[in-house]
């Protein structure tokens, strides 16, 4: 029996200054309310072109191989491991953080020999770092997390890419929180595999998730001696249905590629560059705002911070259970408590899309204010 | 660049008459258009638990395990064949369509080692079928498709699943087509694992597909002497976000969710038998009605076709490209072609959820009529 009593959809308004899902733009919303037409209408295939043009823009990219997993982020994750990471196959895991770890586990899955670097979490790796890992494991692929959503800590990849280079191994790199909202950057960079989401930087509703492979790496794809063990995620039989002829792989959600189309639409009338600073912006507000509160940022050195998700310790003596509680009660605002070995000890906050703005920190700032 | 001139969706207007994405419920719309909340907003864990309590409803089961898999039917499909379906272990698949070979597919990726009862596409299997394939293969699972897609047949399954359940081989049906617009019957029939769609009988957009897993499937899964290779779709993993204390596994889509719980609204308040009656009728209607425009049924014996997915051999010298083209460019009416071996050969109609009606039957009748 569905209990709801009205048996509509009626949800709390919500502010979600959270790690993600994060506040979905208006006209995402509005376009989700469209009719939906069918997998191969010509209008349909037009806008799937078109998002996949917004993403290239997003992810700093000329890859023709960049499309949409019908799935969340995870399933994003486990395609550019279970496509790219071969069973016996060494693979090198840049490790400080809750999705380094889901990283790790899927290659596990694989049947790969999996090496890890560990580094507390919140930390990043230098150069140093990746030339010594790199030189000793020999990988066949090198994977780090650009913007490790656990931690709040971000790191380019500059300095492992082109050490991984130097070894001929393959790039993959965790842009799920990046996009959209940081200098993701792939070709500039030297990324061979990204993938990402939608309910982040985006500002869509999750369900749809971003990937992007190079030339070099699809090549390698297609050499594949082995099929992967998965057939819903092969990228090489999924990328058929987003070039002609359009072979039918799986049934795209409509609602779910309009909403990306807008979030992109958005992306490109601000201006990635300006949408990045504005970002920028309004991390550093909140991480003066909140330290003035009397929290401490995880992340020590700003340049290592991700500018729209900040992971902070409150103050001695605050709950920070009951600091949720409060601000979503009083509030409607939603912000994160974390995971794994940081659970209890830090809070994440997101000022993302519609949210990263001068304003809508100030009131955050305020919110929280009142309820320490 | 995003060339859409107004860079806002505005999609045409179509009549889904194909074999999904079908029509979407109007209230499915609305509640798309409601601000999401977090997953763990209790709002949302309420949303939740009502869809899984319609569908139970829907899949006519008692199953605590029903639960969403984040992506599309194919997803779910992958999810019930790469945790129930070993490496090495023994699979008995009933074969007369696309899915099925798309089940095969993916139980060879999983390295099983598959055995095939072939049909010729549009037939069903008998119980003296089912009795000498399965006492011959000794299987440790049974597939098949309960509605199959690709050529509009349908069988319940019971002949099936008794002659499994003596041989103590688990069962495994695709439910994609047959959930929410005819029998499903999971616990009468005594199907083990049954996955589906959003998109066909339950009238939501795609991108969140239902499964259900009986207690002893349940507990195979849980006595599996190695993981699945994938994590994404791990069920024992997954399953723990859609109970208490509800541990992070993906981000759900909550206007997914939105989505389904109105399609399960609106099979609640119509009564499921009710419905499934009208789509009875819908199809009993076109089938007549298509017969006297010179169309000739696929599956020859009506009790074997799917209600609300009926596949037609269109009159000698008529071109189904041509045919969907003019009623996709005169009425906005989208009906499908036919995949692999039947491709050219038969238009698949599916009248289902807000079409399932004697007027809709007739417009489109009206619109073949003017079209052949």
């Amino acid at each position: 029996m569905l209990t709801t009593e009205t048996k509509r959809i009626a949800p709390p308004k919500r502010l979600m200054y959270g790690p993600g899902p994060a506040m979905v733009e208006t006209r995402a919303y509005e376009a989700m309310a469209q009719p939906i037409v069918g997998i191969f209408d010509p209008y349909f295939l037009e806008i799937m072109k078109e998002i996949q043009a917004g993403l290239r823009q997003a992810f700093g990219t000329e890859n023709e191989k960049t499309f949409m997993i019908p799935g969340g982020g995870s399933g994003a994750m486990e395609a550019a491991i279970a496509n790219f990471v071969l069973p016996g196959s060494k693979v090198a895991i840049f490790a400080a953080g809750h999705f380094a770890d889901r990283i790790t586990l899927m290659a596990q899955r694989q049947r790969a020999n999996v090496a890890r670097l560990e580094r507390p979490w919140g930390e990043t790796f230098s150069e140093t770092d990746a030339r010594e890992f790199i030189k000793q494991e020999r990988p066949d692929v090198v994977t780090f997390v650009q913007a490790e959503t656990s931690t709040g800590a971000y790191q380019s990849g500059r300095n492992i890419t082109a050490v991984a280079r130097e070894h001929g191994a393959l790039v993959i790199a965790d842009c799920v929180t990046s996009l959209g909202a940081m200098p993701v950057e792939l070709d500039a960079i030297g990324i061979d595999v990204a993938f990402s989401c939608s309910q982040k930087g985006l500002s869509c509703p999750a369900g749809l998730s971003p990937i992007s492979i190079s030339p070099t790496a699809w090549e390698f794809l297609l050499k594949r001696p082995e099929l992967p063990y998965t057939w819903y995620l092969d990228l090489a039989i999924m990328a058929k249905y987003f070039e002609a002829p359009h072979v039918y792989h799986h049934t795209p959600s409509a609602p779910l590629y309009y909403a990306m189309h807008q979030g992109l639409a958005a992306i490109e009338e601000e201006g990635l560059r300006n949408r990045w600073e504005r970002h920028r912006r309004a991390g550093e507000q909140l991480i003066t705002g909140v330290q003035k509160l009397g929290f401490e940022p995880l992340v020590k050195n700003p340049a290592d911070r991700i500018w729209h998700l900040t992971t902070l310790k409150p103050p001695v003596g605050l709950d920070e259970v009951q600091l949720r509680q409060a601000l979503l009660t009083r509030y409607g605002i939603e912000i994160a408590g974390a995971l794994g070995q940081l659970a209890g000890k830090v809070v994440r906050i997101g000022t993302m899309g519609p949210l990263a703005s001068e304003d809508s920190v100030t009131f955050l700032l305020d919110a929280l204010a009142a309820c320490i």
